[in-house]
C-alpha cells in the first residue's frame, strides 16, 4: 500500500500510479482500488524515539513562533511555514534572514513527519531538519547552536516551559530538546480531508467530479524539466553524488495542494491547474483537456484538511526583548 | 474621566494621575477613585464612519495576515504585530522590507483604535495608519497604492470577498476599501482584562497587591531622557514644527503592557520593572524601592487581556503566488 505521504520515500523510486484504468470501475470498485493504493492520515506521526508528549508540544508551538531564535530576533520558522498559507510563504523560494534567498521553495510543515526527507532528502527526520534549520546561514543565520540555546535563556519565561517537558533533564535548554519539542510539535500537525473518509469507508465524502478525477490521478516526479525553471538544479545528487539522482527531488506530499501555491520544488509553476497540466505532459505524454484537468483539481482539492487547531491558534510567547544587550 | 486608552490624546499635554494620596483608602474607596479616573475597555471601537461590518472584518484579517501586499511578499502587518506576541515584535524597533530599520518600536495594534494617533500624532485614525502603512518604503517597499490593489486584484479568491465586504462598489478592490478592512479588523481587536472586571464594580478582580499597585501608579510622559536613549528622537516636533513638542510622544496605551517588551517608543528598555523604575524616576523623582516597584508591576499585569480571538486564530488566505508574473 502507497501511503500518499510517504510516496517517494525511497526518494529515487519513480512511483507512477494511474488510476485510468478504472475509468469504468463503478464507485464500489473505485473505492476498494484507492484503499490498496493510499492510506489515509494517521491520528498523529509519534514514533517510539519521538513520542507526543503534550508538554513538549505546547513548548514546540512557542518554539516554532518566536521569531528570537534567529539572529536579528525577526523570523521564526512560521515566517515561512504561516498559517495562514497552510504552512507555505506563497512564494516560489523563500525569503531568509538578511534577506537571503533560499535556493528552494518552502515545502508546507503540515503532516510533514511523515514525507521523512527534505528536497533532496538530505534530512533524516523532523528533528534533524530543526537542528540545521536553526543554523542555516539562510533560515536562522546563528552561528551555532549555542547561541540559540543562549537566547532561550535570556528569555525568563522559558525555563518552566522547558523544565515541564523535559523534567529529567538538569540543564534542560539545549539543541536537541528544542529540535524534540519542535519535532513533537509538527508530529501533532496532520490534517485529514475528505480524501481519508472516503479511504476510511464514507464513499460519498468525495464528489463524483472528485471520483472521476482520482480515476485520472497519476503521481509524477522528474517533472522539472517541462516547468520551465529558468535555474536549474540538479536536486539529490548534490548529496548522494550517483549520476542516478541527478534532477531527483522528494515527491511532495499532495496533501492540501490545493493550499499551497506555488508548486514544485523550485515554485516555478503558480496554479493548481497549470501543475496538473505538467505533470500528466512530463509523466505520461499527454496534453489533458480543461475537462479531465477539472476533474483532477476536483480531487486534489478533496486533499484539504482544515489546519490543526494548534497550528490555526498561535501560542502566547513568554515576553522579553533580548535585541538591546547585544548592542 | 480619563479613559486609559486615550490618556495622552490631547498628546502635548502631560496628564501625572498619582493615586498615592489614595493609599490610605479602603478598597471601597479606591475602586471609585478609580473609576473617577478610568474607563473599562468598550466592546469594540466601530465609529459611525468606520462601523464594524462582519464581512470587512473577516477581510481585513486575511488582509492583516497577508504577506502578498508588501514589494518583496514576505512581510504582512502580522510579521511586525505578531499575534504570539501580543501585536508587537518584541525588538526595540523593526525591521521592515529589506532589512530597512524602522526609526522606532512597533506599538501593539491590540485596543490600537482608541489610542487615535501614532507615536508622534501623525496618523489620523486606524484606517489612515493603513494607508500610510501599504506605501511606507520600510512596511511596504510598494511603490503606491495602486501596485497593492493589482497584487489584490490578481488573487482570484479576494474577488468574493470584497465583494461581500463591499457590496456596493463596482470595483471593491481600492487601497481605501483595504484601509477600511484592515481598520474595521483592528476596531474589533478589543482585550478587556482583571482591570476592567474591577472597573465594572468586581472589586476582587484585583489581587491585593495589584490593588496596592493601583495606589501607588502614575502615568508619565516625557521618559526618554532617564532611558539611556543613544539614538535621540525630537519626536511630534517633526510634525507640528513646535517648539513645545520636541521630545513629545503618544503616551502608549498600557493595556497588555506586562506582554510587550521592550518599552518607550525606542525599545531602550527591555523589562517591565526597569520601565516603572525608570517612569518613577523621571514623574515623580523617586526611587522605587523593589517591593514598590513589584506592587506596580502586579498592578500593570492586571491590565493584560485574553487576546481576542480572531487575532490568536489566523485565517485562511487565498492561495497563489503572485511573484513569478513579476520575474
Amino acid at each position: 500500500m502507497a501511503n500518499l505521504c510517504v510516496i517517494g520515500a525511497g526518494i529515487a523510486a519513480v512511483l507512477a500510479i494511474s488510476l485510468a484504468t478504472a475509468a469504468e470501475e463503478d464507485d464500489v470498485t473505485l473505492l476498494k482500488r484507492a484503499q490498496e493504493l493510499f492510506q489515509p492520515l494517521p491520528k498523529d506521526m509519534a514514533t517510539p524515539e519521538s513520542p507526543i508528549i503534550k508538554e513538549r508540544v505546547d513548548l514546540g508551538q512557542q518554539l516554532f513562533f518566536d521569531p528570537r531564535l534567529t539572529v536579528d530576533s525577526n523570523m521564526s520558522c512560521a515566517s515561512c511555514h504561516q498559517p495562514a498559507l497552510y504552512g507555505t510563504d506563497a512564494l516560489p523560494t523563500s525569503i531568509g534572514v538578511r534577506q537571503r534567498l533560499h535556493p528552494r521553495n518552502a515545502p508546507t510543515n503540515l503532516n510533514s513527519a511523515l514525507n521523512i526527507v527534505h528536497w533532496r532528502g538530505d534530512r533524516e527526520s523532523v528533528e534533524d531538519q530543526v537542528i540545521k534549520a536553526l543554523i542555516s546561514p539562510i533560515t536562522s543565520g546563528q552561528p551555532d547552536l549555542k547561541a540559540v540555546e543562549d537566547r532561550l535563556g535570556r528569555i525568563p519565561g522559558y525555563a518552566s516551559a522547558f523544565k515541564a517537558a523535559f523534567a529529567d533533564a538538569a540543564n534542560p535548554i539545549t539543541a536537541q530538546n528544542i529540535a524534540k519539542a519542535i519535532g513533537a510539535y509538527e508530529r501533532s500537525l496532520v490534517t485529514p480531508s475528505a480524501f481519508d473518509a472516503y479511504l476510511n469507508g464514507k464513499s460519498d465524502a468525495l464528489s463524483s467530479t472528485a471520483r472521476t478525477g482520482l480515476q485520472k490521478f497519476g503521481v509524477v516526479e522528474d517533472y522539472w524539466l517541462a516547468t520551465g525553471s529558468t535555474n536549474i538544479d540538479k536536486g539529490r545528487i548534490d548529496v548522494t553524488k550517483d549520476p542516478a539522482d541527478l534532477y531527483v527531488f522528494r515527491v511532495p506530499s499532495l496533501r492540501n495542494v490545493a493550499m499551497t501555491a506555488p508548486y514544485f520544488h523550485d515554485g516555478s509553476v503558480s496554479t493548481l491547474p497549470e501543475a496538473v497540466r505538467v505533470m500528466a505532459r512530463v509523466q505520461l505524454g499527454i496534453t489533458l483537456s480543461d475537462a479531465d484537468t477539472s476533474d483532477i483539481v476536483a480531487f486534489l482539492e478533496s486533499l484539504t484538511g482544515d489546519l490543526p487547531a494548534n497550528f490555526a491558534t498561535v501560542p502566547t510567547l513568554p515576553p522579553g526583548s533580548l535585541v538591546p544587550k547585544e548592542k
